[in-house]
């Protein structure tokens, strides 16, 4: 994988269960991410959908793998937590477990867009397996939000509109802001840091959210890995990997699912809370920092007392919170 | 699950990367566990195999799910690991990279023992997902060791055989003694504490080693639930659940699958070592007393030193050791 590629996630408001699960199957139908349709396509041009959500205070899970037909996937999941003893379903039983619930699932070629069929052909070519992924990030404990990314093709720039839902219900647009892709040039200039290219401007969905009363949850979904080999299961769906939740953070990660799963991201943030007595930004800077190779990985994460954090050893991730405090931010590029 | 299921793991030495698997090979291929040939069947009748394996000091890791034909799922995990960009294969694709890699692989029907059609009769009867575990474990840090576990049909002992082969290749028959599958009256009996019942008696195989250099490796392979739904992923395949190498340790855990993803057992007790200073003993004792529910999980553990655990809160875990010092051990219940 290049170093250049970003890494993604959505960052949602646990307002209710419902609410939760609304933000991440919106996220699900835009095109513009990699989960749902949009997903990126496995070596066979086929695409093979993965989610997982965590209820962080009864430590309950939902997990699929190898969708082909159901339109979203996070929805699965949550039915495999709540209908079965089991916690993870994928390829033809979770296919049919989707049917036997009813769920909506369509033709496989719905999936398919005819920008990822590019991508695919682009990642052939270079004979690589590829991280294709780019991220909002969104953060509220008041309002259920929305998020929309808009990119005019070839544009350089991206319109970010987050619609906001308050407690009375009433719907209003929060903000709209333009994201700017140029990558701004390093003081230091290292082999890793390179222009971003293009394919990787779409990215695996992800939402960790706390309510008021410090129940925290973590829901990810994603198309994988461009020209990824049929059958590949990526961090995503696994419990302490790419989706984790407990008492003290909730927590959601993206990159290259394989550098995830061996340093078990999600899983170390919290554990490193737990065990070592970090806070939740410490947990996650050690665990970015340290744990995970350079280059493959990101996370947004909460605590169950409200503080927030986003951090990635990628060039970028595509990010963005809104706190009820009055902090937001949106970025692609570290801070300054 | 019922309280009075037994959880299983066997425990090898890691004696060369061919040993190690040797030993989980020959464990798959041995009817009496639930792996390879002698694997629990799912709700349709269907065998489904999933394995892992772990590599402590490079952080390498192999795992395969979904498996119907393939006879020996560990080595397929190894492959995994060896030959392809990622680390997880499953079902359709897992099976399609085992005929590319010419694994050798059988008629489904191979995998079925009457056993098992007869366990899943009987599950099907009381409507229950079921544990089917039971083991050996074993441990030596000179030999390569061979464990066969013969029981007599109808009968209430076995007798086990450790067959182990020095430095120097010669292979010799260890010690063979007769297994007391009677469990002890309890001095308090609880509600917890009935007879364990026949059908739980072979087991996911597991093997945790560490060579003299203090390199550790571990491998886990099983069929999985008795009566588990069609594509049921459980902790065995899942890298910090059911498998886990670092630098500090080895583990390798069984029995109810969900209860062990739900508490990231194997990656909790190298976590606990490496992030609260506990010894693998006492690591081993917090994740099996405090984090998995009781009576869903045991483990067994080695760390780079040499030192060995085996822990479980079910009723009994089938379990033999047998270290360099000549500490030697073969249990099921809880020792006195």
């Amino acid at each position: 994988m290049s170093n250049t590629e970003k890494s993604s996630v959505i960052f949602g408001i646990y307002f209710g269960k419902v609410g939760f699960l609304t933000l991440v199957r919106e996220l699900e139908n835009h095109p513009h991410f990699n989960a749902g349709k949009g997903s990126v396509l496995t070596s066979d041009g086929t695409v093979e959908m993965e989610a997982c959500i965590m209820d962080g205070r009864t430590k309950k899970c939902g997990a699929v793998s190898g969708l082909t037909t159901v339109v979203n996937a996070i929805s699965l999941a949550r039915l495999v937590m709540e209908k079965t003893p089991h916690i993870y379903l994928a390829f033809d039983g979770a296919e049919a477990f989707a049917r036997e619930q009813g769920v909506e699932t369509t033709d496989k070629s719905h999936f398919v867009t005819s920008e990822n069929i590019e991508r695919l052909k682009q990642a052939k070519e270079a004979n690589r397996v590829q991280v294709s992924s780019a991220s909002i990030v969104r953060c509220c404990d008041l309002h259920l939000a929305t998020v929309k990314l808009i990119t005019l093709p070839g544009s350089k720039s991206s319109s970010l509109i987050l619609l906001s839902r308050d407690r009375s219900g009433s719907v209003s647009s929060h903000y709209q802001r333009e994201i700017d892709y140029t990558q701004p040039i390093p003081k230091e200039p290292t082999k890793e840091t390179t222009v971003a290219d293009g394919d990787s401007q779409i990215g695996t969905v992800g939402c960790v959210a706390v309510d008021n009363q410090g129940n925290l949850a973590s829901a990810t979904s994603t198309g994988g890995l461009v020209n990824k080999m049929v059958g590949r299961i990526g961090d995503t769906p696994i419990i302490g990997a790419g989706t984790y939740a407990n008492s003290l953070c909730a927590v959601s990660a993206t990159g290259k699912g394989e550098s995830i799963m061996r340093a078990t991201v999600a899983r170390d943030v919290a554990a490193l809370m737990e065990y070592k007595g970090l806070s939740l930004e410490e947990a996650a800077a050690y665990v970015v920092g340290e744990c995970a190779s350079k280059g493959t990985a990101g996370l947004v994460a909460v605590s169950a007392k409200g503080e927030v954090t986003m951090q990635f050893n990628t060039t970028g991730m595509f990010r963005a919170c809104a706190t009820e405090d009055g902090y937001s931010e949106i970025a692609i590029w570290p801070s300054v």
